[in-house]
This record gives C-alpha cells, structure tokens and sequence, in this order.
C-alpha cells in the first residue's frame, strides 16, 4: 500500500543552520565552519549517509529471522566522495556524492559464504539504498510567497 | 577539491533502534510502531527527507548574496510516497521512494518570477538533491567478521 512520509526544513536565524522536522522528531543540521557555517550540526550530505547505514542496519535486523541468520552486532562504515567545487560553480563535476563505499561488520558465528550472501540482500534491499542507486522523481510542486 | 564525508550507523541492542554518528553528532533512528519498531526516532527515509530539505534550505541561505536575493524566511515541506510492500517482497513496486514532491515557502519582498527562479536554481544546485536526481555509485567495498 502505498504511504506518504513527511517532512518539514526551516532555516533558523543562524547562519546556515536548518532545523528538520519529522512527527515528534527534530534534527539540527549546519555546515562545519569551513563550508561557511557555525558547526552546529551534521550537515545534510553527512545526514544522507546517515539514512543510508541506518537504513542497511534496520534491514539487517528486520530480515535476519526470515533469512535464518543470527548475529549478535552489526554496523556499517560509510564514506561518501563529493567536490565542492561542484555546487559551487567553480569546476565542472557533479553536484552531489561521486561515490559511496560502505563496509559491513557482523559479529556472529554464521559461516563466511551466508554473511556476504546476506550483505549483499541488505544492499539490494534497502530502500534509501535503492533512492541513490538508482534515483528518484523529485518533483518542485510550489512554490509560495508567504 | 575532492572530499571524503564519513558516517558510521551501529545496531542497538532495542529492536529495529540505530545509532548514526558523524563526527560529534549523532541521530537515533528507529521504526513507528507499525513498521516493526519501537518509535524512538525518525526512520531513514524520513531522515532522506530532512537531508533533502535541509540541503536546499542551506543553498537558499549561502548563494542569496551572490544571487542579490533577500528573504526574511524560508522553509520547505517535503513528502514521498514508498510502498513498504516493495522491500517486504510483498509487491512488484521498487523498494525505495517512486516520487519526491517538495513545496518552497519564503516570506520575502523580491518579486515572484525572481523567486520562482530562485527556487529553480535551489533545486538544480542542492547536493543531496542531486544525489536522489541522477543516482549514486554505491559500492559495498567489504564485509568483515568480527
């Protein structure tokens, strides 16, 4: 069944500083001082791999009974290549992410052979994972003056 | 210049609960109640939302100058539909968002069309929007067994 999830960015009197909203749940975002803000916060490309990892880990815990596959820690390492310079206008290379790399670590007794089988159906089956792999319609719907 | 972000996203021990970090800051996601958690925070397509929004609420804020262009607010409303039926194996609908709609609101005295521009020129320029646009490499570069 198809579902909407919503979520709501406010630039604070700060500087660069963005407060999200999502239900109940708030996350402050910024720049680090050398990309002009006052480090507030995470910023949002470092918040997108956030999403991602969490993504991949709430897979591996939701899948794993299903899969017959125990493991007792999981966490993923992620590192994303981007050069500013891009949406800066002052070089001629993507806006966003060139790449991202994760690592996966599972301590657990289950043979090395399943574990990279199942690595591999996080991958595959992580919704964020499936957004940036293979892209989504954004769609600008209005814009208001208030 | 190229530059390397870092994130790591670590299992707790409650239910579908994860733990991100980047560097200082971290963000706890989870999963409503309905979805299998235990509703302790956003879950990470929510947290894809924010990083959108607070993405272009940032490029509203740094490139104003440069665009002689004042507002006093600006916020965006972000919603997208997903089908938890696609990454349940449930349906054949892909696993993550089919579309991402986003409204701009400024409170600002420039005239409309110049807004209007502006909000394209948000859009187009925003580093996490380009990501979800036109799609990421993403790489699983290990799997390692503690």
């Amino acid at each position: 069944m198809l579902t909407t999830f919503k979520a709501t960015a406010k630039k604070l009197p700060d500087g660069l500083q963005v407060e999200t909203n999502v239900r109940n749940f708030k996350i402050l975002m910024d720049e680090p001082e050398e990309l002009g803000g006052t480090n507030a916060g995470m910023n949002p490309v470092e918040a997108l791999l956030c999403a991602l990892g969490a993504c991949q880990t709430i897979v591996a815990s939701a899948f794993a009974p299903a899969h017959n596959f125990t493991f007792d820690e999981f966490h993923v390492e992620l590192e994303g290549d981007m050069d500013p310079d891009g949406f800066m206008g002052l070089a001629d290379v993507r806006n966003g992410f060139q790449e991202i790399r994760f690592v996966m670590h599972f301590k657990t007794d289950e043979p090395k052979e399943k574990v990279e089988e199942y690595a591999k159906f996080i991958e595959r089956t992580c919704p964020v994972g499936d957004c940036l792999a293979n892209g989504v319609k954004l769609v600008l719907a209005g814009v208001k003056i208030d």
